[in-house]
């Protein structure tokens, strides 16, 4: 049997208290598309952690809930700048361009998979021309893709850049949970000028859930339609919304997130190989040749190669100190 | 407090088989995207269902599960001709148009949600023109929106003239249990050349979850990819596909169903007022005028007035009996 | 050889105003992409033509124009209120949702192409539900798809009350030099709250282009990128734009429909057969049974049975008092 | 004024037996879209050209004609290989992706605008993943963005690594004359297994009109609801496809063609820059810094620094060798 306990944050099945609050909500007769008084409640739930005033949607998909946010922010001859290892640019099929009609990407390289105000402003500066796709968002990732974290005074940056553009921001937080288990203040997001947030339920350990948080009232004008038509408005929305109410108000969201963040660390001060990145989110991100990799496959435990050429190892809530130890140990068999 | 209980068949909770399989499946780490052993249970499990050998998926969404399934069967320049009333034509944003890249729609009439074979012959016979859009796929419901079933008679013509065009077969799913329990027989569908089928979960009493089934294989080829682009290849598979190992395992899918209709035919034989389509399923439908229609809304009953012009009640494996009679009641008292 | 000269008004050869401006364009390099001094020209002649201040584009085809000028007005998951006869909904293949990612049409019947104002309030008053596309946008036809026109006072209701709801107003005017000869003032569009229209071309007797005008200047932000994306941004803009300058300067635009207008009194004052429309543009519009029809093909003359069941005969610029005395002797003879 | 003579090969007018051709169409009646017998004569005179049977359609545009072909050959969840400077990647504003309803790009660099087989090899050897969009089609370019020619061998090894793959192939001959004079045996494309084909009128020294060529004809079923539905289906077919007969039918398109070619030669032999790329057709590359192309443009020369980070000069039928030596000298004066 393969160990896909470090392949992915979404390898964990689901929380105990994403799950109980689910067993809860599973009671009596409840209006259809998200006009429950659960999705309500949880609505209230994120709009706390937030400490903002917005508009909150339970979605079934971290790739639709980013392509659908991306496409509120652009017409189809305009372009979303990211990071070129950002997940809507290499890990979602193009759903970008599914759902925005050919909406196009702008890709920045940066260290660790954090964009640098420098690239940002060059993208930024390109005249306007008819013959390309120009900016119309930027789509910022919390914690990143190898596991980076930007803080509040890196965003104030990069936000600023691109409002004075017009751009609007839309932030994937597949691993937001994360992100404020390492210290980024969820309260600030709305302060920042985010127009469009993804916050992630699946990977910070619920059954599959996103919550889309719209800061800009003027996008939510219908946005249950485009939901809908998108195949992403519920009918039975409480399976979405419980979750969020059972992380949230238990606290569970970021202390659970705290602890796999931990495993990380202690996975990284045991792994033999050099790190590629800075732990500080939950994922380690190492430098291991082809015939290591192939020995630790070999080993049972299956991790990806990225597109860095590192190899990635993803903890988990469900990530337990022991099954970091029995890596650790099998990692210093196979250096 | 509204009594949703007969608003819809996706108002109620999830059947107990459902919830408990998902909480059985809650242990270790799986792989993602389906390629989990849950999923391939599940999978295994609808193939004996229907008895045959097809390639399926699970999706979040019954309104994607149609959309992409039609996507896969036309060009954005052919259209879906479908009955007038169905699901994809009026309850779905224009989804079908959204993941299709404009696929049109050719609605039929036909009586009580059934497509009849001549209506569905003199579309067929229309000559190819290029300033329209021709059929490239014909899409059945059973059971109907009006809570009527196909039998497999009318269904071999109606398929067979479509084929006979060289048009592809969905079938629309989201009641096939009561269809079922109807005695539609399931293990029919692959013989009659039905080419994808979408098994409804949802309203057939689990969390939301839906089955594609790819009997013709050549639409199979990058499913997976199509599935991940349009946001619905989840991540963590098994909570979509643990339900329907819980359901028909245990043969409550087909069982709850038949519960439903039972309880459907109970309330039309207590209804005063004349039943606009034949009880065959799990909805009721009645002629009432608009101010009784208020008096119910006013006593606390929520039910929809529907395209036809008639009142529909549905009912799930949720519905009671006594909460049959109290509305019953409640009917005769605002006749 | 088959006779089509009433077929459609396009099936007639460019005018000779169109042709010669196009000789004259035809000397030296020019800036591309519409940026040259010949599309500066002609726009300033459609300005003039229409008494507005407009950013005005040419491009090569009206149900091109059409679709973009839609898609400008609304977003995939609202939809487009047309008359069910307009060459939107059954002469472009489904082109509003192919440009539009899936936009709606919502279809109103009304006498001879006209939309009527309780049809229009009716659909307008519809409640935005998000399981079906709410209108974003009228279309409106002048001269429409039947010959008839509109007069100032019909479009000042109906566009009040499209407006009062908050719809943007597309004219779609491939006849509008027809309109403009019966009577309807070209330069009240503007004042009319029309916010994007198409002044046709191609029918009123230029090679192949279309004007799209744009008032509401909103509209306009990347208006090149968006036509560059749909491959309606012309590289050689010249040949778009010289035949506006040729037709409008001399004023042969509206002489030329006049003529066009004038054959069609003239064919149906020869017709032996009963009028099923007002003739007010360029076309006639017979009650005429399918065996006759039948003798008119085998006559050598081609022309189109419609939806409405008759039988339309097209007149153009090219129409000559000849062939339309031909055309009556022969309609005597196969009544 | 500023002097486009050198900015693209579309600044030119049309040449004189382009635009003979079309006046010699405008007379009489003739049927709509493309059904006319000037189209009948101009497809024939294209598979002439090719030595082929297939489909030829005309349409206004190479942006689309490309996407257009580029959708018929992939479905959304895939992706379209093609070198990282082809006008597809870089000057159509998404069009691939707006057309193909997201298809993807997998952009591959290689030296003067040439893909070279082992990067093709690499990006076929990639396994298919449902989380990236895969390959379905290569796209070649020929003559290239940089003025270079594949010839035949090089064809044959790219398009065979393709094919052995199960990818469909589009060349996009915007400048396919340009290649011919150079050269390349156009006779030869059918034989090597391309798919689709574009052929450049415009570039050529026509009026707008650019030739599709469905040598597969699987692709061609339905292509004129496909054209129809994206704005490409002319009504007035006549005027895109009479140039097409006017320069075929005299030689003109290829000598033409040998004429700009030999004006690159010119020019280039006259420049004092360092060339950037081999000129093989119509197009001189040079290396040259900002200040210097500042000088050139204040002397009234327009011209584009391209994505290599040189400055291009475009040579077209209509280029004068006096020109060219006016050019020159001033090249060598702000030198």
């Amino acid at each position: 049997m393969a160990r896909y306990d470090f392949a992915s944050d979404n390898t964990a099945p689901a929380a105990p208290e994403a799950l109980q609050a689910i067993i809860e909500a599973n009671h009596g007769f409840a209006s259809g598309y998200g006009s429950d008084h659960i999705s309500a409640k949880a609505a209230d739930a994120v709009r706390a952690l937030l400490d903002a005033d917005a508009e909150v949607r339970f979605v079934a998909s971290g790739t639709a809930a980013n392509a659908i946010s991306l496409a509120a922010l652009c017409h189809p001859f305009e372009a979303v700048v990211a990071h070129e290892h950002a997940h809507i640019c290499t890990d979602e099929t193009g759903a970008p361009g599914f759902f925005g009609h050919g909406v196009g990407l702008i890709p920045l390289d940066g260290a660790s998979g954090r964009i640098e105000l420098p690239a940002l402003k060059e993208a930024l500066a390109a005249p306007d021309q008819s013959h390309r796709q120009s900016p119309a968002a930027l789509s910022l990732t919390n914690a990143t893709e190898y596991g980076t974290v930007y803080d509040r005074d890196d965003l104030v940056e990069l936000i600023s850049a691109a409002k004075a553009k017009g751009l609007g921001v839309h932030l994937d937080g597949a691993r937001l949970a994360n992100a404020a288990a390492a210290g980024f203040d969820l309260k600030s997001i709305a302060r920042l000028g985010v127009d469009i947030l993804v916050v992630g339920g699946t990977k910070a350990g619920m059954t599959p859930t996103e919550a889309v948080v719209i800061f800009d009232r003027k996008l939510a004008h219908r946005f249950d339609a485009r939901l809908k038509q998108a195949g992403q408005l519920p009918s039975k929305g409480r399976f979405y919304a419980a979750p969020f109410i059972g992380m949230l108000e238990s606290g569970a969201f970021v202390e659970r997130a705290a602890h796999a963040n931990e495993m990380a660390l202690r996975l990284s001060a045991l792994s033999p190989f050099p790190l590629r990145h800075k732990v500080q989110a939950n994922a380690v991100f190492v430098e291991m040749d082809e015939p290591t990799l192939a020995r630790l496959h070999a080993a049972g435990w299956f991790v990806y190669r990225f597109l860095d050429g590192s190899v990635r190892f993803m903890c988990s809530w469900a990530t337990t100190p022991e099954s970091v130890d029995e890596l650790g140990a099998v990692l210093q068999s196979v250096a």
